[in-house]
């Protein structure tokens, strides 16, 4: 966990995206400066992922009611409050204009635009006729050093796989 | 190695993609169809990823000296022919419209949509200001059987980490 | 089975559909013409549902070694030439443009469009965070006549759901 | 009716999306809040179908005079300005964006990509020359549980066909 | 029908629309022009609208049998090819880029653009909840000299009301 | 004028669409609340079409002198504040997006869509190389039932034809 | 006519067009190159302006009798072939994508994206509600010289102001 | 200047485009309507075209310092504040969406798109490769009647030809 | 540093920019016009290039603590409100709509519209197989006189190669 | 010029893009593979830029005279032959698709995306009101090392000011 240093520099609520996100996000977001935290050290307490808890503060993931107890105790967030903004599901898709114009994530677009054929033959190869789940579905972020000291982001994405059904 | 079996299937070139493909796709997949072999099969045999050997395939991906004298023996292509069929730099993007149309490829493409916003927060915290290489970028499939036999595919992707140059 | 009478007509392909579709299609069309078979009648011979037939037909759906011995024997096609022509699996995604210029296409394109929200909290408080899945999916059409001699159309779809997975 | 248990949970309304529905809108589903109902339980009472009282809510579908009333008393919303609100008729394609972002409306997007030619052949066959209406239209969902205790979801489509005039 | 007259000018087909448009249309006005017939000719001789034979020619229209038997006649085409051209099922929507690019058919489009909300708020007063059909629906063309001898194209649409279903 | 009876319905605005439309329309659009008064009823009074009347409260049509004074009289308007709103020149083709998502409007649409090579062709062989104007134009709707009780809308489009300038 | 000497250099035809254009375009340029004229030169010769000739070269405006017999005389093209390629009326619209992507082309479509407003309140201002048609219209180029030796172009056009129809 | 009569009409400011344009926009069309001033009565009072005056109220254009002191006392609006709204650089091509939807400004589109090719080609041959400038431009609006009393508009463009640099 | 003279004009921030830019935007332009200060008098006094500072105002680029404290200072702005407004990681790509419809920025997309295959081109010839970085990528705006007084602007880029992995 | 050794590689013509060029294009870069030479090689021989020669070989730059006259002796290309093929005007802006999909081409778009504004900003501040021309412009690559040995690839754009005339 080497981002858990004195000066590290959290992740906040670009206000132009409010209009698109549910009220939770401000919330969330908010309670997450006050108390300054990342969310490496929110998910290691609620025992979920980080993706997912930045998904979550998104409103592209549901919480559980676990998670809101958890969530309202880490980030001092009345409970009450905050069962109320998480109560729906989440209607996802807000991560904003695809293609995307934000650089990091254009190069995620990016690769599934060059490589989309080439997964999709060899997980044909693999599995047979179907798909990678993107529901029954979990990812994770890692980070790596090389032998010359450089960084490498290591991402990977765990799905079903489920078969196309023959009717 | 599950694939490896006498009732393999294999991957094939779906011909009204061959006018978006450069001409050595054509080559190449009629001479894997010949040899009856899989990607992992190929790609354990020149040393390269199953991936980058199916983008390869699609013109997605750049070939070395070494992997077009390979893949002329192992295919039984004749090598001046190949060697000039692959001599230009791809012209990559070409796998196919965006968003994608074809099931398998669109839940990459949503897992991009629904969680873009989250890697960056994520990758922000971890890394700072930059992005994700895909150029400097190598990507693989494995698959896992979980404890009630259901089968899970797994895709990594390992970039470097660019920090936005200061100027 | 009221369409199998002496005055059937058969759907046939539009050749303008041609240069986007597989060159099964093309093979399996021109049988199914000479043959005069509709697709309830194909359908019922080899064990499969109506819409997943045409699915096959136009390069939609993937057959199963039995289906393309069947198909074979059915509509007179050289099985080797079948076999090698349905080996592929299928670049799903190919029903003409989006949004349908077709009419009756648009029709479903319009329910989708107007009623998506509303399916969407149905399927929610009924099933929870979720999916109904595409792929572990049957469909059918069924002919109703109601008491004033009027024909109705019923589309059944049917589809696993999905939980979203907690990570 | 298994969802109508101690610990339901009920769908309410995304703020980010009232700029696009009508004032009708707020109200019943602060209403519908308010009495914690589900739209099971208020089709129940109303004497309509799930999808179309979700779709009331959403401002796509018309409500009658019968149904204002039944609604006022069911949520306990002053009759006069439900009248009101509801006095117009629907602008009906309000659900959201297409191609949806939406990961569960947009598998139901998918099914009319990939089987709109696959439904066309097989009506064209089996009714003639013509279209299913998405007007003269009703549409329900059903939740079945399969022998190892998965959920499928079924969604039903009931559309008059209408025969093209010769003219 | 002031256009019969020696120096009349018929309607040909561009060859650039071809590749989009079935079979039939190239021998319908192949034969045409062969016969110099204009549209009101012909409709006049198969007891049909101009435009929906013009529509026929382009493939937006079905042909009966009594049709095919007419046209096979009328322009001394063999009826055995003709009935096996226009066998199929029309595959609607394929008259060109929407939104348009003649100016002809764009002033049709600016019509719906300029006037849509107005067309539906009178509909609705005058009929209630529902749609004007397009497919229980006629159209025809007529012209008119106003008193200082300017013409006047009147094109007169007419569909059946369907009311939307209560379900 | 069927519909002048006690339990009629008039057409009111829908807010969202208000952040769009000019000032006028929110102003006209309460009156015609007030007043309880249809299109057709005011259309009558002012002498001028229902259609255009409707244009003119969604801002898309130009009010003259006269309109304006008819109007602050029939509504009850005051005519200095009524001048004012309507004193400019309207800014049209604010009916909505393009396709319409609304299924009324879309049939027009479709309409276009389906018959515009056909009206294309039977016009120039009917006038020559030019086109119907939308600007010297006028429409109608009307309303007819036939024989068994079935309700028919008609529209009727009468517009100048404007030969292309020879230059 | 300062483009009339002996170093002069002539349209051709770009042969990626072609796919696009009607049979005659290929027919007229080939035969212009032959002859080794410029549109001017032709223009004179036929007593039509220079972008008229340059839009039937095109496709894009219609050829009167005389025309053809003209152009047959001056470019030594058959008199019954170009009758036939030239007889049917233009579908217009062709030239080319929008936004165009050719820079002298786009800079007519930024000036309409740039002063689309200005030239509105102008023309409204000046000739009341109504709209410079686009068919009674003519358009010249011209070519100044300034001072300083720098050349300008000159475009005109002048279009019939139509009032919109009171109804 | 016919239209400087006692019963003129002048451009107001449509309110839905305000949150568009820049704030100079609103206080530059106030003070025009309480000062009841056409564009051609300000352009000629303050020595600049009329396109250009209306282009620089829409925030299109450059107003300099003594356009800035001419328009305060013309229109009576405070020197600074004008001073300040007016003191940044246009960000053009604000003048609504493309293709345009108000009728009047899509025909100068349509004039784009159908000579387009005509107008390069001319252009081409007239001044060599390059093309004509939209920024060393300027443009007006004449009116012309015609023998019969019909009102013409005619819109000169004049832009410096800009031949492509050789390197 | 020619623009450093008494005359001079600063760049400030158009208002209709304001709801997609971050709050920070507002207060730096502001601060920047408050001390009329022009993007080279900051970046001289920062150390940094002027398109950096420029790309900071607008968000697109990240500010280190040391550009705070010396922006804070240079401006005049608390240093606590301008940390905390900086605080985030930028949502780049917010510079306007693509393609672009102010002149200035669509003739740097033109460039790449009509000179990208033949940089493509040389940049293989010249490194290889792989790109030039836009993020460890510096960029200057320099003005150069030539010797008829004319201006130049002279745009460089820099860019780190990155080689494609072979993976 | 570290490029110019043995094992040299050169850009060859991607066969999937031949439809959308001119016929030169195949003409000149088969004789560049037969001769085996590098833009740079070729550059230098004809005594213009890189990237311009580049252009020219993708149809995007117009030849002289003496350009065709130094390419048919370099490339051994008929003369006669190659003047015709190079006769017409280039239709420029045919590098692919927008936005990019090819990664190296993105790179550059990305930058217009990002940096736009910033651009404009200061260009006007330094410039004043106006744009950098595309069209009286040249531009160029070179290839740095930096003190670690990683390449560095800088592009230069240089084009004249263009200041919007005051009209």
């Amino acid at each position: 966990m080497a981002q858990l240093n004195a000066n590290k520099t959290i992740a906040t609520l670009e206000p132009s995206l409010i209009p698109n996100l549910p009220t939770s996000s401000v919330t969330l977001f908010e309670a997450k400066k006050q108390k300054n935290l990342t969310f490496a050290e929110i998910a290691q307490r609620i025992g979920r992922g980080e993706v997912a808890v930045a998904a979550l503060f998104y409103g592209q993931s549901k919480a559980s009611a676990e998670d809101i107890q958890a969530l309202s105790e880490i980030l001092g967030v009345d409970h009450a409050k905050l069962n109320e903004q998480l109560a729906g599901w989440p209607d996802r898709g807000r991560s904003g204009p695809m293609p995307p114009k934000e650089p990091l994530v254009y190069r995620l677009y990016e690769i599934v635009q060059n490589y989309g054929l080439a997964y999709k033959a060899v997980l044909n190869e693999m599995f047979g006729d179907g798909i990678m789940s993107a529901i029954a579905f979990s990812t994770k972020i890692e980070r790596e050093v090389d032998d010359k000291g450089a960084e490498w982001a290591i991402i990977t994405m765990r799905g079903k796989w489920l078969p196309f059904t023959r009717f």
